[in-house]
C-alpha cells in the first residue's frame, strides 16, 4: 500500500478566489517527486469548524500525512496551530526560544517603518510563539514559524506565503516525525512529453489506438493537459516498466513527429533560450503588448540573449519606433503578414538583434471584422541572415487567452526557424 | 440556517498542479455574489474512488449544493459523469438530442482538421452524451454538455475549461433544482478596501484598535490579505450593518490616510485607466521586460490610452531606443535615479505621450550589489508638462515576485503624478 497525503489550504482569501493559491501546486509537486500519492487537496476559508471538517476529513481517508498552508500570521482570523492543536488533542505551550527568535526578525523589519510602535507589533505576534506540545518548529523565513505535528496523520503545518512556504518544506521534510508518516512511498518515474499544434481530441484517439500496440499500456498512469496552448502529456510508472514509456513516445513521434516537440518535459521556454545561445534576440509586439518580452526574460539570465522589445500599440508607435511605412498600414491594416514583417525588421534593424519576432493581432473583446474577427493574430520571425518565417492563426478564447497563446505561437515559430 | 455550497474540482492535471485551477476561485465569487456560503473547495485526481470521497465528504458536512468541475472530455480519464451518477444513485442513459447536439459541434470543429478522422472522434465523444437519468442537462459550449442533479444536494456537473464553464454556470444556476438548493441563502453585503504602503501586522494592529472603538466591529466578517504588493481588506456584512462598516472606513482612513488609495473596491489599474482618460502614457522598462506595458493593456478598450513601450534590457537599447545617454548609465549605472528619469523622459519624447513611466531595477536572483541588493528597483513618472516623480524601493521576494511587485509600485506612481 502506498503512502498518500492530503494538503489543507486555509485562508478566506484563497477560498473566495481572491488570491489564487500557489502552495497547493507546488506541494503536489514535491509529493510527486517524492512518490507520496496525493489524494485531495482542499481549501477552506478562516473558519474553525471548516478547517477542523477538512482535517477529519482527510484523517478518515487514511492519509499518513496531511500538509496545511496559511493562517499563521499574527492576525485575528490566522487560526491553523489552535485548530490542529485541538484535531490532535495537544495542549498550546509558548515556546520561549521561538518567541525571542519573532521578536529579533521583527525588529529587524520594522526598521524600514521607523513610525511603526514595535512592542505593539511584538505583542501581536506572541501568538506565533504558541506552539502545540511535542511538535516540532520549522524556523520561520518571514516571521511565522512551522510546525510538525507527530501522530496518525501527521501534521506539517507550514505558513501562507510561497516564498516563506517553500525554503521551510526540506526542513519540514527531514524532521523524523514526517520521515516516518513517509517511510511507506513507491519510487516512481515520471517524464513529461509536449506538443503543439493537435487537437486534444486526435490526441486522446492516438492514445486509444497506442493501448491496443502496447503491452504494458494500461499500467502507464497518463494524464493529459492543454496548457498555455500546448499539449502537455505527463506519464508515472513503476521503474520496471521504463521499455513500456519509451514505446510510448515512440509511438507518439512516428504518429506526430511535427507536434511532439519535447520528449523531455524541457518548455518551449528552455528550448528557445537554449537556441539563442549566443544570440540575441528582440520583439515587436502590438495585441500582446509586452508578454512576450516578459515571457523571454522570465528565466534569470535572461540578458545574455534578450535585447529588449518594442510595445508598438498606437499606429503612430509602429511607424515611429518600428519604422512600419504607415502605407503598409492603410493598404493592409495594421493586422497583416506584410506589417508584422515590417513590424519584426524594424525590431531587428532597431536592436541590432540576431533574431526578432512580431505579433500583431486581435485580442478582442472589440475590433475583430468579418475577416479577421477576435482571435486572428500575424506573426513574424526573422533572422539578420534575411531568413523568416510568418504565420497566422486564429486562436480561440477571450482577450486574456488570445494574449497569452499568441506568446506559445511566437515562441513556436521563433524555435523552427532558429533550428 | 444560511445556504452552503461545496466545489470539486477534478483532474490529475490540476491535482498535481500542472495546471492553475481558475474555476474553484470564479465559482467561489458568483456564490459571494448569491448570498451562498461556500463551505469546501476540494481538489482531487481522476480516481473515481478520491472523487466519490469529496462528494461524500461535502455531502455529509450538509452542504446544499455541489459545484463539480472537470472530467467531462472524451478521454478516458474523463469520469466525473459516471461517479456523480453512481453517486446519486442514477443509471445512465443516452440523451440522443444531446448526442446530435454533440455530433453537430464536432464536425463544426473538425473541419480546422481535415485530416482526422470524423467517425473515430464522434465515438470517442459519444459518451459525452450519456446523463444520469432525471438530469437537466446544459447545453455546451465546447463540445462537453453540463448536467444538474436534483436532490439533496444537489450536484451542478460542469465542465474544466474556464471558457465553458462560464458561459454554463448562468444556464445552470437557472434551472428549477439549483434555484430550490439555494432558495435559503441570505443576502449579504460585501464591500473592498485597499492600502499600499503599509505593513500587514500594522493593519492588524489598527484592527485590533477599531474592534474597541466599533460597537459591532465583531459581526463584520473581515478578511485581509496581500495581493500583487496591496493589502486588500474584505468586509462582508449583513445589510443593517452598513453604518458600523461605514465606522471602520471611516477609521482606517483617519488613521492611513495616505495608504488607503481605494474604498470602493476600485483596482490601482482602474484608477489609472480612469485618469489617463483623454491622455496617453508610455513605459519604458528594464528589468519588468513588458510587464508594465502588458498590465495597462490587460483592460479592453486600453488603447484609447496605452501609446506604446519600450523594453530596453540592455544598455544599448537604452541609447538607441530612449536616447539614454550612454555617460549617464556609466557614471551611476543602469540601475539608478537618473537613468530611470531618462528613460521616462525618452519614452514621453519618443511616443510623443503625454505621460511616461519608467523601471529600471534588479529582479535577481543575481546583479545585487552591497549598494543595490537584488530588489532595488527605481522608478520614474513624468508628464509632457514637466512635472514628474521619482521612488525607489526595495523589494521582497524571488525573480517573478519583484517584477510583478515593481508593476504595482509603477503604476501608484502614476496615479499621484496624475491626480
Amino acid at each position: 500500500m502506498s503512502t498518500r497525503a492530503g494538503i489543507v489550504v486555509t485562508g478566506t482569501e484563497v477560498l473566495t478566489g481572491r488570491i489564487q493559491d500557489r502552495n497547493g501546486p507546488w506541494i503536489a509537486d514535491r509529493l510527486l517527486e517524492l512518490g507520496v500519492e496525493l489524494a485531495h487537496v482542499t481549501i477552506c476559508g478562516d473558519r474553525p469548524d471548516d478547517m477542523t471538517a477538512a482535517l477529519r476529513f482527510l484523517a478518515d481517508d487514511g492519509v499518513d500525512l496531511i500538509i496545511t498552508s496559511g493562517g499563521l500570521g499574527p492576525t485575528a482570523d490566522d487560526l491553523t496551530v489552535e485548530v490542529v492543536a485541538r484535531f490532535c488533542g495537544l495542549d498550546l505551550v509558548l515556546d520561549t526560544a521561538l518567541d525571542d527568535t519573532i521578536a529579533a526578525i521583527l525588529r529587524k523589519l520594522m526598521s524600514r517603518y521607523p513610525q511603526a510602535d514595535f512592542e505593539a507589533v511584538r505583542a501581536a505576534n506572541r501568538k506565533q510563539a504558541m506552539i502545540p506540545a511535542g511538535a516540532t518548529v520549522i524556523d520561520p523565513v518571514g516571521t511565522a514559524p512551522g510546525l510538525v505535528v507527530p501522530g496518525r496523520p501527521t501534521v506539517m503545518v507550514l505558513p501562507g506565503p510561497p516564498r516563506e512556504l517553500q525554503p521551510m518544506w526540506h526542513s519540514a521534510l527531514d524532521t523524523a516525525a514526517v520521515q516516518q508518516a513517509i517511510a511507506g512511498r513507491t519510487h516512481y518515474e515520471q517524464a513529461t512529453m509536449r506538443m503543439f499544434g493537435l487537437p486534444e481530441s486526435e490526441l486522446a484517439d492516438a492514445l486509444r489506438t497506442a493501448q491496443q500496440s502496447i503491452t504494458a499500456f494500461d499500467r502507464l498512469e497518463i494524464t493529459t493537459c492543454l496548457r498555455r496552448g500546448e499539449l502537455e502529456i505527463v506519464t508515472r510508472y513503476e521503474p520496471e516498466l521504463s521499455d513500456a514509456y519509451t514505446e510510448l513516445v515512440e509511438f507518439l513521434r512516428a504518429r506526430h513527429p511535427r507536434e511532439l516537440f519535447s520528449d523531455d518535459g524541457e518548455l518551449i521556454d528552455e528550448q528557445v533560450a537554449r537556441l539563442l545561445a549566443g544570440r540575441t534576440v528582440a520583439t515587436a509586439e502590438s495585441c500582446t503588448a509586452g508578454l512576450l518580452a516578459a515571457r523571454l526574460t522570465e528565466r534569470p539570465g535572461a540578458s545574455a540573449y534578450v535585447a529588449g522589445g518594442v510595445v508598438a500599440y498606437s499606429n503612430e508607435a509602429k511607424a515611429e519606433l518600428l519604422g512600419v511605412d504607415p502605407e503598409l498600414i492603410a493598404r493592409h491594416g495594421a493586422v497583416s503578414e506584410p506589417v508584422a514583417r515590417a513590424m519584426a525588421a524594424g525590431a531587428l534593424a532597431r536592436f541590432g538583434a540576431d533574431a526578432a519576432v512580431a505579433i500583431t493581432g486581435i485580442a478582442g473583446p472589440d475590433g475583430g471584422t468579418d475577416e479577421k474577427p477576435v482571435g486572428t493574430v500575424y506573426f513574424c520571425a526573422l533572422l539578420a541572415d534575411g531568413r523568416g518565417m510568418d504565420r497566422n492563426v486564429r486562436l480561440p478564447g477571450n482577450r486574456a487567452d488570445v494574449r497569452e497563446r499568441s506568446t506559445t505561437v511566437a515562441l513556436h515559430l521563433l524555435r523552427r526557424l532558429l533550428d
